[in-house]
């Protein structure tokens, strides 16, 4: 669709000078999030409002014209979700990044722009945490948390972003602005709006600012880091530890992760291993011994070679530094397509054992780091950019690891979301009465299709 | 509106023989939940199929004739939620009330008829635990729970149904099956309809079934029983200790309620406190006996007379069902408007003191227990059904009370849901904009409007 010629000029006059960009140097920058999607538009404008009322200008204008609207937070998306429309605008809430903490009340109130870390710093201040903890935290914002119901690694035993929103604000397709929930812990007057909000990606309204719940202040924690001979030993190890515990932390690394991440940054992981396990405890006081002594027994049962246990929190940092730098250091490899896919627990073993084949199958390289505890996991499709059939091959096998993760009853995407790189699946793993009834809640509440056309639906 | 004659003979046909019933001595039980709305109606038929398919018979002949469908559970609502509609069907899930456990994923897969308690009872064989606890927990059903996302007494530490619910089955209003979820732990594929269909009070589905997580089975508790002068200092001790604790259980009664459960039922409890706290622990370890201490030092700073501890689990458990009789206690002094409002947890003391003031002005009785952890009380107003102008005071003091929630940043309904009883009070905490966001989400679910119609909105 054409933009007719003075409409852009209409909303350059709506909003201050800095606000609407158009000059193509900036333009450019808005194009993709961390996934880089080839498929990427150009926009006409990037909007970067300050409050909450230039959002429903610009909103108000895209509905009057039909403007494809593309949210973005601070653009370390993995699927696509704020990949740039041609002739759209992308709605960028970078400059809405303040963060309020009410000691009181226990929450922080976060506009979309502030990122995940801004959240937690302004809570230790006060003796207070938000816990969700994508890998990302230090780069993402909480607006993209809110978009992706986005989860990490504290999730395991503290759930995840939709456990923490206690309210949200959020700008209507036709520029209303709605105030759902509030600083009260339990409410269940009316609809759930605010979890339909949560995790949809933009489709559904620009959310501009959350109300989250904080807890007390994370208790020491115990790390236990356990190499295992196979991948298998070490995911029947996690479903083992599942059975009685819940640890704060359960990830693990396959042969192929840590070996790129100690050629990308030697860390003294064991190179020899074929997984690790990395665990956390935080019971109080003298129960977390206890917790990790039954991780070390059911580690060591499920054939573990070697356990390292550390109480000192810089050493156990250091391990999970290692955990997260497994996306960089498999990033410089080569080109990636990054899985998402989970599984119920027990069937870890399987996922795990399905991607390999997969992997051997199509000849690529799948190197898998994985929130063990929640049977999430991310197989990483690592290929030659230059080599066009080995894209393709890398290409089949990302659709074939989705198909293993629903044939197992799992998902194709646990917390990075559907965005656009992993639409094309979707139908697959919901049936169409799913998504013909997605489809009705889309049309009631963006009936032009508007708010991120192309993404999820 | 008016049936077709023969409209219910094909109903009757439809399904095997007892699933129908039309019999007056069987409809007229069917008419009403616990909150004995005398405005319910009187429905054609009573609806208690066995399966799915049973359920998507009635809803689609519902659909095709556009008569109403009430869904029922166990019928022990408090929000008139499952009043009958005149000329309507009740649509009771009793027969569907199988539950089982899958351990190694740890959920329970129940359908909406089964108790909350058998869910309990089934997981509790495995070493399992399903936390939400509603006080009517012995006697309300699953479906219920979900319809109303269900709070409960170990909430404030262990959260409320959605938290806990992992897929559902619902049957639309065109009478298709729907599958959401699943027995994965994370997944964010596709819109958040599984947590829109929670809290939705059967207004846009037929839930049949649910997945519902399950944890570990709770450790060993501690109680503490605080007396505190007034009501004022209870709620005070409840802002300190909530400040760097998560009790397991968190309850207040104020004097008028302690008096009404020794008068009902002698308990022990100590009738000249102007208010008790019980609080429970369940930190693993020694560290059980350290958050009680802490307790104990809150408690008497904010003033507490008294404060009795104990490690018995019977003796603990004496005391919450002591809190459990308050409302049928209460009940057998007359008729009530029971209240289930809130508000954010530091603002509890205005809360209760504005009730006791709207109590004074009214000149009624308002005894009140709250899940003070949460700031969610249950103020019961009583009065004498024989007398009309009592019976207006009462009702003015209900209105009243929910304003001075919402003034106060809180909720209408914490866990009993807006049914009937509260609808007119809905638009006053939501405002306009949000309503309309319902409705158009309600029209695009369920065009034609017979799931529940007159519930929430």
């Amino acid at each position: 669709m054409t933009l007719a010629p003075d409409a852009l000029a209409e909303l350059v006059d709506a909003l201050p000078g800095s606000v609407v960009r158009t000059d193509p140097e900036v333009v450019e920058k808005y194009r993709w999030d961390w996934s880089r999607d080839p498929g990427a538009g150009t926009p006409v404008a990037v909007v970067r409002p300050e409050d909450d009322e230039q959002v429903q200008v610009a909103v108000r204008w895209a509905a009057r014209h039909r403007v494809p609207v593309v949210p973005r937070g601070a653009g370390s998306g993995l699927s696509g979700g704020s990949s740039a429309v041609d002739g759209g605008i992308v709605l960028s809430l970078e400059r809405m990044s303040a963060v309020e903490i009410d000691t009181q009340c226990q929450v922080a109130v976060a506009e979309a722009g502030a990122f995940n870390a801004d959240v937690k710093a302004a809570a230790a201040e006060h003796g207070l945490w938000y816990p969700p903890d994508p890998s990302s935290w230090q780069i993402c914002s909480i607006g993209g948390n809110v978009a992706t119901n986005a989860g990490g690694l504290c999730c395991v035993k503290y759930g995840v972003t939709t456990d923490y929103v206690l309210g949200l604000d959020v700008v209507l397709a036709d520029g209303t602005l709605v105030r759902l929930g509030g600083k009260r812990i339990k409410d269940v007057a009316g609809l759930s709006l605010l979890k339909l909000f949560v995790g949809s990606e933009g489709t559904l309204g620009i959310v501009t600012r959350a109300i989250l719940r904080l807890v007390p202040a994370q208790a020491p924690r115990s790390t236990l880091v356990a190499s295992f001979p196979t991948v298998d030993a070490a995911a029947h190890a996690v479903v083992a530890v599942r059975r009685s515990l819940r640890p704060s932390m359960m990830e693990l690394m396959d042969a192929a992760s840590i070996n790129a991440v100690e050629d990308y940054r030697p860390m003294g992981l064991d190179r020899s291993a074929g997984a690790l396990l990395i665990v956390q405890c935080d019971a109080p006081g003298a129960a977390r011994s206890e917790e990790i002594a039954a991780v070390r027994v059911a580690c060591e049962e499920a054939g573990a070679a070697d356990v390292f246990e550390t109480d000192d929190p810089d050493e156990g940092e250091m391990f999970v530094e290692a955990r997260r730098l497994a996306f960089p250091a498999v990033e410089a490899r080569g080109a990636l397509f990054l899985e998402d896919v989970g599984a119920p627990v027990p069937l870890l073993p399987d996922l795990l054992a399905g991607i390999a084949s997969i992997a051997a199958a199509h000849e690529v390289e799948i190197p898998v780091v994985a929130h063990a505890g929640d049977g999430n996991t991310h197989p990483v499709i690592v290929y030659d950019p230059t080599d066009p059939a080995g894209e393709k091959r890398a290409r089949l096998a990302f659709a074939e690891v989705m198909r293993t993760a629903i044939a197992l009853g799992g998902t194709i995407t646990g917390e990075h979301g559907v965005g656009r790189a992993k639409k094309a699946a979707l139908p697959d793993q919901l049936g169409a009465d799913v998504m013909a009834l997605s489809h009705r809640i889309k049309a009631a509440l963006d009936p032009d299709g508007i708010l991120n056309p192309g993404a999820v639906l």
